[in-house]
């Protein structure tokens, strides 16, 4: 049986979903909230703002700036807004989310509940963890309009979901895999965006190749040892969906995560540098969580690197002197 | 006891590390057999040819031609000589080296015994395993030369005379920690060449960061089977005298064996890559080498992307095809 896909987004990864879904599916529903560039891609064909490269057969999309319209007409929500935005969307929804299953392509905590997506999902929504799955990279988005191979992984405690999406999203350029560990992957997928802050600082306050090998080597013991903590199975870190998702936005010079950082290693504050880049990286918001979660729990853990990163961000403290002590700590 | 040390080898590694003892020692031998550079070096207080920046007090360099004078004049040799020639110095050497301290700087196999260097100094001279060491990365030279923080990994069974080298070789921007591990680290060393040229092939055929993320995720899986069945102690193959190195050779776009492999991915024969970059890169030997060493392993052991480098180099086989291959055996 055939089941209906909508992409929820209008971002840049939000288009290559509904890209790589257009490969395979004869209609697929996209929401976004922008009317303006609904418009503008039933007649132009493509994104105004985003991947602008990737052209549509618009008769293969149901677009619509009307949310509970997406809901309704879809057996699988795909979700592929920024963290920071997701329940403001969210709550729009007046119908029940409840026989729906809810795959996430977000990174990042949602502020409101502090909760990963997946929980947030389950917890806030009552949709139930077998209906819940992530979609994670390696992936940049660019790297899919350009059609270049690309590895993604999907997570959903119920295989076969998990498996009719990856087949979904399969073509001569993606390969994907799947896996049960939802918890680990939303959480390496969060907790690579602070480490991806840190690349930036190290590379803005004047550390080396040689330095960002060693940062990146810590950082994936350390994310191993943080999703250890939050949720102990038994899982390889240097799978894709971790390591491989780690590298490639710790070695981006793209990533937004990593010029924040680099802005912040140069000098500027925190706000000056959210102003000059007109966003908020999701790391910033990660790097608050990811420290609160880890202070709640019962067995301290070591993250020498997220810690170092919230002193800079968040305890206005010298990111020169914190990565000096930080350099001490790695190994 | 002050222990006389004495850095062998010419090239960029070896004045780095030359560089790093200054620091520590009051006097370092070193040897290189051109003259016209040990000549210049006196008069121009900087190496003619590699990291041509830095500035050698030469009050404090014991510089030499002559091999059997550096040897006799040491306690602890370091061989920073790539390995296609190191046999060929150790030949001249006609004083004996059983009761010196040998550390290899050096990444590879021995051609003429198909040994890693440690090994070779071993079986063929004799040292015993106690005074057998190994300095590894991850660091690039050049960044030694500007001063940049770098973090080395000695080895040596005897703890102790790890712990001496290391001492002596940090500084402000250079931190050291010691293992027992040889093998590992020295193998290590070897393949993650062999990583690089399969970087640059994925690169030259048009593959992209969201591909190289995947690679090297596998390589380093491949790399801990690898170094597992060679020598199977708990070894934490994240560490940064492993996945560490592996990474910065990998995403360098300055290591030879990556342009290498580049040259290969764009359509390069073997031999005119050879000819174009005036030299064999390491990992040209490193592949054939770790290639007939698992061949011979009992148990066999799954390294897709060895195989894959071997195919493209030692049996003409077309780097678009064995990559393409390649990359469903990846995940």
């Amino acid at each position: 049986m055939n089941q209906k896909f909508t992409v929820l987004g209008g971002g840049s990864w939000a288009t290559a979903i509904v890209k790589m879904l257009c490969v395979n599916q004869e209609k697929v529903g996209w929401y976004m909230r922008n009317s303006d560039a609904v418009g503008f891609i039933n007649i132009q064909k493509h994104n105004p703002n985003y991947l602008t490269s990737v052209t549509f057969d618009t008769n293969q999309l149901e677009l619509t700036d009307d949310i509970n319209k997406a809901v309704d007409n879809s057996d699988i929500l795909i979700f592929a807004i920024p963290s920071a935005f997701v329940e403001g969307e969210l709550k729009k929804i007046t119908s029940s989310l409840k026989d729906k299953i809810v795959f996430s392509a977000i990174k990042g905590i949602v502020p409101e509940t502090g909760l990963i997506v997946g929980k947030h999902f389950h917890e806030k929504y009552g949709i139930p963890f077998e209906n819940i799955g992530v979609i994670t990279g390696p992936c940049h988005a660019e790297e899919v309009a350009l059609e270049r191979l690309s590895y993604l992984t999907i997570a959903c405690a119920d295989t076969e979901k998990a498996e009719y999406l990856a087949k979904n999203l399969s073509s001569d350029y993606i390969k994907t895999k799947v896996t049960k560990d939802i918890i680990g992957t939303e959480y390496a997928a969060m907790l690579k965006n602070i480490y991806a802050i840190a690349a930036g600082i190290a590379h803005g306050l004047g550390y080396g190749d040689n330095f960002q090998s060693v940062l990146m080597s810590n950082a994936i013991r350390e994310m191993k040892r943080y999703t250890k903590r939050i949720h102990k199975i038994d899982r390889n870190i240097n799978e894709s969906a971790y390591l491989g998702d780690l590298l490639v936005t710790g070695y981006s010079t793209f990533s937004r995560n990593r010029m924040f950082g680099n802005m912040i290693g140069k000098g500027y504050t925190v706000k000056s540098a959210q102003m000059e880049m007109r966003m908020v990286a999701e790391g910033y918001y990660a790097t608050k969580s990811a420290y609160e979660i880890k202070s709640n729990f019962k067995k301290k853990v070591k993250v020498p690197i997220i810690d170092a990163v919230y002193a800079v961000l968040y305890e206005d403290k010298s990111a020169k002197k914190v990565f000096n002590a930080l350099t001490d700590k790695l190994d």
